[in-house]
Protein backbone atom coordinates (compact mmCIF):
# COMPACT_ATOMS: atom_id res chain seq x y z
CA UNK A 1 0.00 0.00 0.00
CA UNK A 2 1.53 3.37 -0.72
CA UNK A 3 1.75 6.16 1.86
CA UNK A 4 -1.01 8.29 1.31
CA UNK A 5 -3.68 5.13 1.26
CA UNK A 6 -1.36 4.03 4.90
CA UNK A 7 -2.31 8.08 6.10
CA UNK A 8 -5.87 7.77 4.75
CA UNK A 9 -6.60 4.07 6.66
CA UNK A 10 -4.78 5.12 10.05
CA UNK A 11 -6.97 8.24 9.82
CA UNK A 12 -10.30 6.74 9.64
CA UNK A 13 -9.28 4.42 12.01
CA UNK A 14 -8.19 7.29 14.87
CA UNK A 15 -11.38 9.46 13.73
CA UNK A 16 -13.25 7.35 14.27
CA UNK A 17 -11.61 6.12 17.81
CA UNK A 18 -11.22 9.16 18.43
CA UNK A 19 -13.27 12.11 16.21
CA UNK A 20 -11.55 14.71 13.81
CA UNK A 21 -10.64 17.34 16.32
CA UNK A 22 -9.18 15.42 18.95
CA UNK A 23 -7.10 13.17 16.23
CA UNK A 24 -3.65 15.52 15.74
CA UNK A 25 -1.84 15.15 12.60
CA UNK A 26 1.07 14.02 14.98
CA UNK A 27 -0.83 11.09 16.07
CA UNK A 28 -1.44 10.04 12.39
CA UNK A 29 1.92 10.31 11.11
CA UNK A 30 2.85 7.75 14.20
CA UNK A 31 0.34 5.92 13.36
CA UNK A 32 1.56 5.08 9.46
CA UNK A 33 4.83 5.20 10.47
CA UNK A 34 5.64 8.00 8.21
CA UNK A 35 7.67 11.99 8.53
CA UNK A 36 6.09 15.25 8.59
CA UNK A 37 7.64 15.62 5.40
CA UNK A 38 5.95 12.38 4.15
CA UNK A 39 2.17 13.60 5.48
CA UNK A 40 2.79 17.34 3.64
CA UNK A 41 4.02 15.44 0.13
CA UNK A 42 0.34 14.26 0.68
CA UNK A 43 -1.91 16.43 2.17
CA UNK A 44 -1.81 20.42 2.62
CA UNK A 45 -3.76 20.19 5.90
CA UNK A 46 -5.41 17.91 7.79
CA UNK A 47 -8.97 19.28 6.47
CA UNK A 48 -7.89 17.93 2.98
CA UNK A 49 -7.38 14.96 4.62
CA UNK A 50 -10.79 15.20 6.35
CA UNK A 51 -12.16 14.89 2.76
CA UNK A 52 -9.98 12.10 1.68
CA UNK A 53 -10.86 10.10 5.22
CA UNK A 54 -14.62 10.98 4.05
CA UNK A 55 -14.59 9.51 0.45
CA UNK A 56 -12.68 6.24 1.23
CA UNK A 57 -15.24 5.88 4.30
CA UNK A 58 -18.33 6.55 1.97
CA UNK A 59 -16.77 3.46 -0.08
CA UNK A 60 -16.23 0.98 2.88
CA UNK A 61 -19.67 2.31 3.60
CA UNK A 62 -20.89 1.07 -0.05
CA UNK A 63 -18.87 -1.70 -0.28
CA UNK A 64 -20.39 -3.20 3.36
CA UNK A 65 -24.12 -2.12 2.95
CA UNK A 66 -24.56 -2.59 -0.57
CA UNK A 67 -22.89 -6.24 -0.69
CA UNK A 68 -25.55 -8.23 -2.94
CA UNK A 69 -28.07 -5.62 -3.57
CA UNK A 70 -27.76 -5.87 -7.41
CA UNK A 71 -28.63 -8.70 -7.50
CA UNK A 72 -31.47 -8.47 -5.99
CA UNK A 73 -34.47 -7.35 -8.17
CA UNK A 74 -37.09 -6.28 -5.80
CA UNK A 75 -36.81 -2.83 -4.58
CA UNK A 76 -38.55 -3.53 -0.72
CA UNK A 77 -36.18 -6.39 -0.21
CA UNK A 78 -33.21 -4.64 -0.94
CA UNK A 79 -34.03 -2.07 1.65
CA UNK A 80 -34.08 -5.27 3.87
CA UNK A 81 -30.44 -6.70 2.53
CA UNK A 82 -29.57 -3.02 3.06
CA UNK A 83 -30.78 -3.26 7.11
CA UNK A 84 -29.35 -6.60 7.40
CA UNK A 85 -25.79 -5.82 5.76
CA UNK A 86 -25.61 -2.82 8.33
CA UNK A 87 -26.10 -4.35 11.03
CA UNK A 88 -24.30 -7.80 10.44
CA UNK A 89 -21.29 -6.20 8.17
CA UNK A 90 -20.99 -2.46 8.61
CA UNK A 91 -21.11 -1.90 12.37
CA UNK A 92 -19.19 -4.91 12.85
CA UNK A 93 -16.59 -3.93 10.52
CA UNK A 94 -14.29 -2.76 13.51
CA UNK A 95 -11.07 -3.65 11.76
CA UNK A 96 -11.59 0.02 9.41
CA UNK A 97 -13.75 1.71 11.78
CA UNK A 98 -12.80 0.25 15.37
CA UNK A 99 -14.69 2.82 16.73
CA UNK A 100 -18.30 2.17 14.73
CA UNK A 101 -19.97 4.35 12.46
CA UNK A 102 -17.52 7.55 11.55
CA UNK A 103 -20.08 9.42 9.75
CA UNK A 104 -21.89 9.48 13.45
CA UNK A 105 -18.90 10.24 15.40
CA UNK A 106 -18.14 13.02 13.25
CA UNK A 107 -21.61 14.80 12.49
CA UNK A 108 -21.91 14.39 16.08
CA UNK A 109 -18.76 16.15 17.23
CA UNK A 110 -18.67 18.34 14.43
CA UNK A 111 -22.00 19.65 14.29
CA UNK A 112 -21.35 22.51 16.65
CA UNK A 113 -17.64 23.18 16.31
CA UNK A 114 -16.89 22.96 12.37
CA UNK A 115 -19.90 22.98 10.92
CA UNK A 116 -18.67 23.30 7.46
CA UNK A 117 -17.18 20.01 7.62
CA UNK A 118 -20.24 18.25 9.64
CA UNK A 119 -22.15 19.61 6.32
CA UNK A 120 -20.37 17.38 4.08
CA UNK A 121 -20.62 14.42 6.50
CA UNK A 122 -24.48 15.47 5.96
CA UNK A 123 -24.56 14.90 2.30
CA UNK A 124 -23.97 11.16 2.55
CA UNK A 125 -26.99 11.26 5.01
CA UNK A 126 -28.73 12.61 2.34
CA UNK A 127 -27.65 9.76 0.14
CA UNK A 128 -28.97 7.56 1.82
CA UNK A 129 -32.13 8.90 2.50
CA UNK A 130 -32.68 9.46 -1.09
CA UNK A 131 -31.74 5.80 -1.73
CA UNK A 132 -34.05 4.18 1.12
CA UNK A 133 -37.22 6.53 -0.86
CA UNK A 134 -36.12 5.85 -4.33
CA UNK A 135 -36.31 2.25 -3.26
CA UNK A 136 -39.86 2.61 -1.34
CA UNK A 137 -41.66 4.20 -3.80
CA UNK A 138 -40.37 1.79 -6.81
CA UNK A 139 -41.62 -0.76 -4.35
CA UNK A 140 -45.02 0.55 -3.54
CA UNK A 141 -45.52 1.16 -7.71
CA UNK A 142 -44.40 -2.49 -7.98
CA UNK A 143 -47.48 -3.58 -5.27
CA UNK A 144 -44.97 -4.76 -2.59
CA UNK A 145 -45.87 -1.83 -0.03
CA UNK A 146 -49.50 -1.19 0.71
CA UNK A 147 -51.53 1.65 -1.46
CA UNK A 148 -51.23 4.67 0.33
CA UNK A 149 -48.15 4.12 2.25
CA UNK A 150 -46.55 7.54 2.96
CA UNK A 151 -42.78 6.71 2.21
CA UNK A 152 -41.19 9.93 3.26
CA UNK A 153 -42.67 8.82 6.88
CA UNK A 154 -41.17 5.23 6.20
CA UNK A 155 -37.60 6.70 5.20
CA UNK A 156 -37.47 8.94 7.73
CA UNK A 157 -38.07 5.86 10.36
CA UNK A 158 -35.56 3.41 9.09
CA UNK A 159 -32.80 6.11 8.71
CA UNK A 160 -33.93 7.51 12.17
CA UNK A 161 -33.63 4.03 13.42
CA UNK A 162 -30.38 3.24 11.84
CA UNK A 163 -28.77 6.60 13.45
CA UNK A 164 -30.10 5.61 16.52
CA UNK A 165 -28.91 1.94 16.47
CA UNK A 166 -25.59 3.06 15.80
CA UNK A 167 -25.58 5.07 18.96
CA UNK A 168 -26.90 2.52 21.05
CA UNK A 169 -24.23 -0.01 19.51
CA UNK A 170 -21.63 2.36 20.39
CA UNK A 171 -22.08 2.64 23.66
CA UNK A 172 -22.81 -1.12 24.72
CA UNK A 173 -21.57 -2.98 21.74
CA UNK A 174 -24.32 -5.45 22.57
CA UNK A 175 -24.97 -7.80 19.61
CA UNK A 176 -28.06 -8.90 21.24
CA UNK A 177 -29.20 -5.09 21.53
CA UNK A 178 -28.37 -4.65 17.87
CA UNK A 179 -29.91 -7.14 16.47
CA UNK A 180 -33.36 -6.18 17.70
CA UNK A 181 -33.32 -2.61 17.07
CA UNK A 182 -32.84 -4.04 13.30
CA UNK A 183 -35.33 -6.93 13.53
CA UNK A 184 -37.80 -4.09 14.60
CA UNK A 185 -37.08 -1.71 11.83
CA UNK A 186 -37.48 -5.42 9.48
CA UNK A 187 -40.64 -6.39 11.12
CA UNK A 188 -42.04 -2.89 10.81
CA UNK A 189 -41.18 -3.03 7.04
CA UNK A 190 -42.92 -6.65 7.14
CA UNK A 191 -46.26 -4.86 8.25
CA UNK A 192 -46.40 -2.42 5.01
CA UNK A 193 -46.94 -5.00 3.06
CA UNK A 194 -50.26 -5.70 1.16
CA UNK A 195 -50.58 -8.92 2.78
CA UNK A 196 -50.17 -7.88 6.47
CA UNK B 1 -26.84 31.10 42.13
CA UNK B 2 -24.05 30.18 44.23
CA UNK B 3 -20.68 29.08 42.66
CA UNK B 4 -21.13 25.21 42.35
CA UNK B 5 -24.33 25.67 40.09
CA UNK B 6 -22.98 27.92 38.15
CA UNK B 7 -19.58 25.80 36.97
CA UNK B 8 -22.11 23.04 36.68
CA UNK B 9 -24.42 24.68 34.25
CA UNK B 10 -21.52 26.36 32.23
CA UNK B 11 -19.65 23.09 32.13
CA UNK B 12 -23.03 21.54 30.36
CA UNK B 13 -23.14 24.25 27.59
CA UNK B 14 -19.82 23.89 27.17
CA UNK B 15 -19.83 19.62 27.19
CA UNK B 16 -23.01 20.38 24.80
CA UNK B 17 -21.19 22.05 22.54
CA UNK B 18 -17.66 20.62 22.77
CA UNK B 19 -17.69 17.04 24.27
CA UNK B 20 -16.59 16.24 27.34
CA UNK B 21 -12.46 15.57 26.45
CA UNK B 22 -12.17 18.95 24.36
CA UNK B 23 -13.12 20.86 27.10
CA UNK B 24 -10.34 21.85 29.32
CA UNK B 25 -11.04 22.59 33.46
CA UNK B 26 -9.86 25.99 32.79
CA UNK B 27 -12.14 26.37 29.63
CA UNK B 28 -14.80 25.91 32.67
CA UNK B 29 -13.17 28.44 35.34
CA UNK B 30 -13.04 31.01 32.52
CA UNK B 31 -17.28 30.82 31.52
CA UNK B 32 -17.93 30.61 35.32
CA UNK B 33 -16.01 33.65 35.76
CA UNK B 34 -14.59 31.66 38.54
CA UNK B 35 -10.72 30.87 39.77
CA UNK B 36 -9.02 27.78 40.11
CA UNK B 37 -9.55 27.77 43.79
CA UNK B 38 -12.82 28.08 43.72
CA UNK B 39 -13.23 25.34 41.19
CA UNK B 40 -11.68 22.93 43.18
CA UNK B 41 -13.48 24.05 46.58
CA UNK B 42 -16.30 22.21 44.75
CA UNK B 43 -14.98 19.30 42.38
CA UNK B 44 -11.63 17.18 43.47
CA UNK B 45 -11.50 16.70 39.58
CA UNK B 46 -13.21 16.94 36.05
CA UNK B 47 -14.58 13.57 36.55
CA UNK B 48 -16.35 14.64 39.53
CA UNK B 49 -17.57 17.50 37.71
CA UNK B 50 -19.05 15.06 34.95
CA UNK B 51 -21.34 13.50 37.23
CA UNK B 52 -22.63 16.66 38.75
CA UNK B 53 -23.04 17.38 35.27
CA UNK B 54 -24.80 14.62 34.34
CA UNK B 55 -27.14 15.14 37.18
CA UNK B 56 -28.37 18.61 36.14
CA UNK B 57 -28.70 16.97 32.43
CA UNK B 58 -31.06 14.39 33.64
CA UNK B 59 -32.50 17.12 35.50
CA UNK B 60 -32.94 19.22 32.29
CA UNK B 61 -34.34 16.30 30.76
CA UNK B 62 -37.12 15.04 33.06
CA UNK B 63 -38.07 18.71 33.66
CA UNK B 64 -38.44 19.22 29.79
CA UNK B 65 -39.63 15.73 28.36
CA UNK B 66 -42.07 14.86 31.44
CA UNK B 67 -43.45 18.26 31.27
CA UNK B 68 -47.39 17.58 31.12
CA UNK B 69 -47.13 13.80 31.42
CA UNK B 70 -48.77 13.22 35.23
CA UNK B 71 -51.61 15.15 33.96
CA UNK B 72 -52.36 12.28 31.27
CA UNK B 73 -54.53 9.48 32.45
CA UNK B 74 -53.98 7.18 29.52
CA UNK B 75 -49.93 5.36 29.03
CA UNK B 76 -49.93 5.44 25.31
CA UNK B 77 -50.92 9.52 24.98
CA UNK B 78 -48.23 10.00 27.67
CA UNK B 79 -45.34 8.46 25.14
CA UNK B 80 -47.00 10.53 22.65
CA UNK B 81 -46.64 13.84 24.92
CA UNK B 82 -43.36 12.44 25.37
CA UNK B 83 -42.35 12.72 22.23
CA UNK B 84 -44.30 16.06 21.40
CA UNK B 85 -41.81 17.56 24.16
CA UNK B 86 -38.56 15.92 23.01
CA UNK B 87 -39.18 17.40 19.65
CA UNK B 88 -40.80 21.04 20.56
CA UNK B 89 -39.35 21.83 24.30
CA UNK B 90 -36.17 19.65 24.44
CA UNK B 91 -34.34 19.63 21.65
CA UNK B 92 -35.32 23.04 20.98
CA UNK B 93 -33.39 24.41 24.65
CA UNK B 94 -30.60 25.77 22.93
CA UNK B 95 -30.23 27.68 26.30
CA UNK B 96 -28.83 24.72 28.83
CA UNK B 97 -27.69 22.59 25.49
CA UNK B 98 -26.61 24.73 22.82
CA UNK B 99 -25.04 21.67 21.26
CA UNK B 100 -28.22 19.67 21.17
CA UNK B 101 -28.75 16.31 23.45
CA UNK B 102 -26.15 16.16 25.75
CA UNK B 103 -26.30 12.25 26.27
CA UNK B 104 -26.11 11.70 22.64
CA UNK B 105 -23.32 14.21 22.37
CA UNK B 106 -21.32 12.40 25.39
CA UNK B 107 -22.12 9.50 24.32
CA UNK B 108 -20.79 8.89 20.83
CA UNK B 109 -17.59 10.90 22.51
CA UNK B 110 -16.80 8.78 25.31
CA UNK B 111 -18.07 5.13 24.05
CA UNK B 112 -14.70 4.51 22.74
CA UNK B 113 -12.32 6.86 25.14
CA UNK B 114 -13.68 6.86 27.92
CA UNK B 115 -16.25 3.48 28.24
CA UNK B 116 -16.77 4.32 32.19
CA UNK B 117 -18.16 7.51 31.82
CA UNK B 118 -20.34 6.11 28.58
CA UNK B 119 -21.59 3.45 30.60
CA UNK B 120 -22.92 6.51 33.21
CA UNK B 121 -24.42 8.20 29.87
CA UNK B 122 -25.81 4.56 29.42
CA UNK B 123 -27.54 4.23 32.29
CA UNK B 124 -30.11 7.04 31.12
CA UNK B 125 -30.84 5.56 28.00
CA UNK B 126 -31.77 2.40 29.47
CA UNK B 127 -33.87 4.20 31.92
CA UNK B 128 -35.58 5.73 29.20
CA UNK B 129 -36.05 2.61 27.40
CA UNK B 130 -38.06 0.96 30.51
CA UNK B 131 -40.09 3.78 30.80
CA UNK B 132 -41.02 3.73 27.26
CA UNK B 133 -41.86 0.17 27.40
CA UNK B 134 -43.86 0.42 30.99
CA UNK B 135 -45.95 2.50 29.74
CA UNK B 136 -46.59 0.46 26.15
CA UNK B 137 -46.74 -2.63 28.77
CA UNK B 138 -49.84 -0.76 30.52
CA UNK B 139 -51.36 0.43 27.48
CA UNK B 140 -51.60 -2.74 25.88
CA UNK B 141 -53.33 -4.22 29.15
CA UNK B 142 -55.65 -1.17 29.02
CA UNK B 143 -56.72 -2.17 24.98
CA UNK B 144 -55.18 1.24 23.74
CA UNK B 145 -52.54 -0.94 21.69
CA UNK B 146 -53.33 -4.27 19.35
CA UNK B 147 -53.40 -7.30 20.67
CA UNK B 148 -50.50 -8.94 20.41
CA UNK B 149 -48.19 -5.75 19.71
CA UNK B 150 -44.33 -6.77 20.27
CA UNK B 151 -43.97 -3.77 22.81
CA UNK B 152 -40.42 -4.19 23.68
CA UNK B 153 -40.10 -4.00 19.42
CA UNK B 154 -42.32 -0.84 19.28
CA UNK B 155 -39.92 0.62 22.24
CA UNK B 156 -36.53 -0.23 20.10
CA UNK B 157 -38.61 1.30 17.40
CA UNK B 158 -39.37 4.55 19.36
CA UNK B 159 -36.26 4.29 20.92
CA UNK B 160 -34.16 4.09 17.91
CA UNK B 161 -35.94 7.13 16.42
CA UNK B 162 -35.51 9.55 19.42
CA UNK B 163 -31.58 8.91 19.27
CA UNK B 164 -31.87 9.02 15.30
CA UNK B 165 -33.81 12.32 15.27
CA UNK B 166 -31.25 13.81 17.72
CA UNK B 167 -28.18 13.11 15.48
CA UNK B 168 -30.33 14.12 12.13
CA UNK B 169 -31.17 17.62 14.02
CA UNK B 170 -27.44 18.09 15.71
CA UNK B 171 -26.27 18.35 11.88
CA UNK B 172 -28.94 20.43 9.92
CA UNK B 173 -30.96 22.31 12.82
CA UNK B 174 -33.97 21.90 10.47
CA UNK B 175 -36.94 22.03 12.47
CA UNK B 176 -39.09 20.82 9.11
CA UNK B 177 -36.64 17.46 9.47
CA UNK B 178 -37.25 16.92 12.88
CA UNK B 179 -40.89 17.50 12.67
CA UNK B 180 -41.14 14.84 10.14
CA UNK B 181 -39.14 12.56 11.66
CA UNK B 182 -41.32 12.74 15.02
CA UNK B 183 -44.73 12.79 13.00
CA UNK B 184 -43.24 9.61 11.60
CA UNK B 185 -42.81 8.04 14.62
CA UNK B 186 -46.25 9.47 15.89
CA UNK B 187 -47.76 7.31 13.15
CA UNK B 188 -46.02 4.62 13.78
CA UNK B 189 -47.31 4.68 17.37
CA UNK B 190 -51.37 5.37 15.94
CA UNK B 191 -51.31 2.61 13.54
CA UNK B 192 -50.61 0.27 16.84
CA UNK B 193 -54.04 1.46 18.15
CA UNK B 194 -56.84 -1.26 17.33
CA UNK B 195 -59.25 0.82 15.76
CA UNK B 196 -56.41 0.97 12.52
Amino acid sequence: MDLKQTIILEALRLFSLKGYLSTSIQDIISAAGASKGGFYNHFRSKEELFHAVLDEARRIWRENNLAGLEAIPNPIEKVKKLLANFKDIYLRDTQCLPGGCIFVTLSVELDDQMPDLAHEVNKGFEGLKSMINGLLERGKESGELKAGTDTQAVTEMIFAGLLGATVIYGVDKSSEKLDRTINALLDYLNRLSPDR
